[in-house]
């Protein structure tokens, strides 16, 4: 396995370093008889840019200061230093938790929120100011999603820590959740990554061996990838060198599906290990539904006037993506990953996919 | 283990056994010169009751008959038979579906449906014909949940046929589909189930090690739990006696969730094996807000209006629900499972979750 990042060990250590950096920032500022400052790029619009370089969305040098001198600035101030206390807590002590879940925490220590918003900007504020991404203080989505293939992984949480399990070894797949995030990738005779937006279609893909016949690694979205997965799919990718391609339905929903893979979202501007710049939109395009005559449905007034900001969106730039929306306008249909199966069910594997991962240049 | 049921390779025989009587039974009708009937219990609103016996909704004793002489009934016909054909075919094959794959598929024999409501329906007669559920001829739905805990397991799908896997191997939880669905169950030392509703609780009673400290088999449901969670329930419940407490949010679609588990619903009616009668719902009950002073939110009118329909719904009969939902209605509000953290993030293992277990008598 080529390392090209930490391990999870480091990680935590590297995480802890940050978030003690700045309790110890804050009381030297104390000590030395002056009302703490905290100075972070700003996450308003007017500073979020698409970078072309990073292929993703970023934050230019705009910083705001907050200053415990200022009567306005004092609640999340103290709102800000409570959530590096409790994610410190966290971190250390290897529990995880979610954006609710830290909300109703902070009323175990009297630290008032007025909704679930204020406290999720507060650790928006954290991620922006140390540069790393909740997950990385063990605050986790709600949502799951599942992982099928060669790679054998090594477990660094409490009580599994060293044990290790093939991601062949239940056919259903396994939960993408905190433990797999952490885990040390140890082997794999894989050479790619699928990522695929429905859970049918994912069990299809494992009844038909496509892990085998095409030594891919399977992941399963389940619609719009939770972060996490995100995560998962970039590590993949980054760790060990493998190519990804991503299929969903063929409408503005599934194309955007992928493209959040690709190249993120404006949210997470202030992060940058939840992308996978060179992942590819593999299909289902718009294109394909004339090609291959697949069964489709008109598009709905909503999916037009998605495809018209998408056509603005400048991750939407360049191909496939300026072709297929075009397509997309033009014919004025949408279809499903599933509409294969009027060739029979397993059309998609045997034809589809190695056609789409040949004209891919695989 | 009991063994109260069939294994799945008899299963599997019985269903194909069951779809081929239905096509022979054709076949001597035309042979007689007879113009096929088919007969099946109506599932039209007037022939669905609740059943106090077997505590779920049931069909009554109307019939309805689809004969091959009346032109109106020649289409359904065709598209039963074509279902039965392509199921078995499923069955036979070991390939599973979803019920989109399925309207898209006979689309592959010129088997017209106008929409998927359409093939649902057909798959719905054939279900209702056959007396057993889709996913006994392998049409799976499309979401999936996931589990964790003490039971070791033997795959009867191809490929891991007498492969064994303990259910504590991947500490984020193993997806429930057509594998796990199937497998034999072959050893545990946990003596109860405890399902729940959320990923992220579900992820906090596995690191706080609730399946070893209270003997249990996880189950994340992910909301509303899919059909094929609800059968596994079921299997842990009828197969292994174990008793089930499922945890939910104290709202009314939290207490529907339980209810779901535990009695099914009106549209299941004509099927038997996707209920848990002995389930309990464990909590969070509208008086957990009251007792543990739990953070919680003003009912919204479209939970007042959930509440009285539940109040009016034969399930709802007896204890728990007409407390809870009284209390509900009294106190007007709803809280979440996360609410427990206000008194820290481990509270609602360490104390909440013993002194229910000992109120339901275990």
């Amino acid at each position: 396995m080529r390392r090209v990042s930490l391990t999870a060990k480091e990680k935590r250590r590297e995480v802890l370093a940050k978030l003690e950096k700045f309790g110890y920032d804050l009381y030297d500022q104390l000590e030395r008889g002056i009302l703490p400052d905290i100075i972070m790029p700003s996450r308003s619009i007017d500073n979020i840019y698409y970078s072309p370089e990073l292929r993703q969305y970023t934050l230019g040098d705009k910083k705001i200061r907050r200053s415990a001198s200022n009567i306005r600035h004092l609640r999340p101030i103290a709102q800000l230093v409570w959530m590096a206390y409790f994610v410190h807590e966290l971190t250390a002590s290897q529990k995880t938790s979610t954006l609710r879940d830290v909300f109703y925490s902070a009323q175990a220590y009297d630290i008032p929120f007025k909704n679930q918003d204020e406290s999720d900007d507060i650790i928006t504020d954290l991620e922006t100011i140390l540069g790393c991404t909740r997950e990385d203080f063990n605050v986790f989505p709600e949502e799951r999603s599942a992982v099928f293939g060669d790679l054998t992984i090594e477990y660094t949480i409490p009580n599994y820590e060293g044990k290790r399990l093939n991601l062949t070894s239940h056919p259903d797949g396994v939960m993408i959740g905190p433990a797999l995030t952490s885990a040390e990738f140890i082997e794999t005779n894989a050479d790619k990554v699928i990522a695929i937006e429905k859970g049918g279609l994912f069990t299809r893909f494992i009844e038909e061996r496509v892990h085998e016949r095409f030594k891919a690694i399977l992941v399963f979205l389940g619609g719009q990838a939770p972060r996490s997965t995100r995560y998962f799919i970039r590590r993949l990718n980054q760790e060990l060198g493998l190519p990804v391609y991503v299929f969903t339905d063929a409408d503005p929903w599934g194309m955007h599906i992928a493209m959040v893979i690709i190249s993120g979202s404006a949210n997470a501007a202030h992060v940058k290990e939840l992308t996978t710049p060179d992942a590819k939109w593999a299909g289902v395009w718009a294109s394909d539904i004339v090609s291959y005559k697949l069964p489709s449905d008109k598009l709905e007034d909503i999916d037009v006037k998605r495809l018209h900001e998408l056509l603005r969106d400048p991750r939407y730039k360049g191909e496939p993506w300026q072709r297929e929306i075009n397509t997309f306008m033009r014919i004025q249909k949408k279809c499903e990953l599933e509409a294969f199966s009027r060739y029979g069910l397993t059309h998609i594997v045997d034809k589809y996919l190695p056609q789409r991962l040949k004209d891919l240049g695989e």
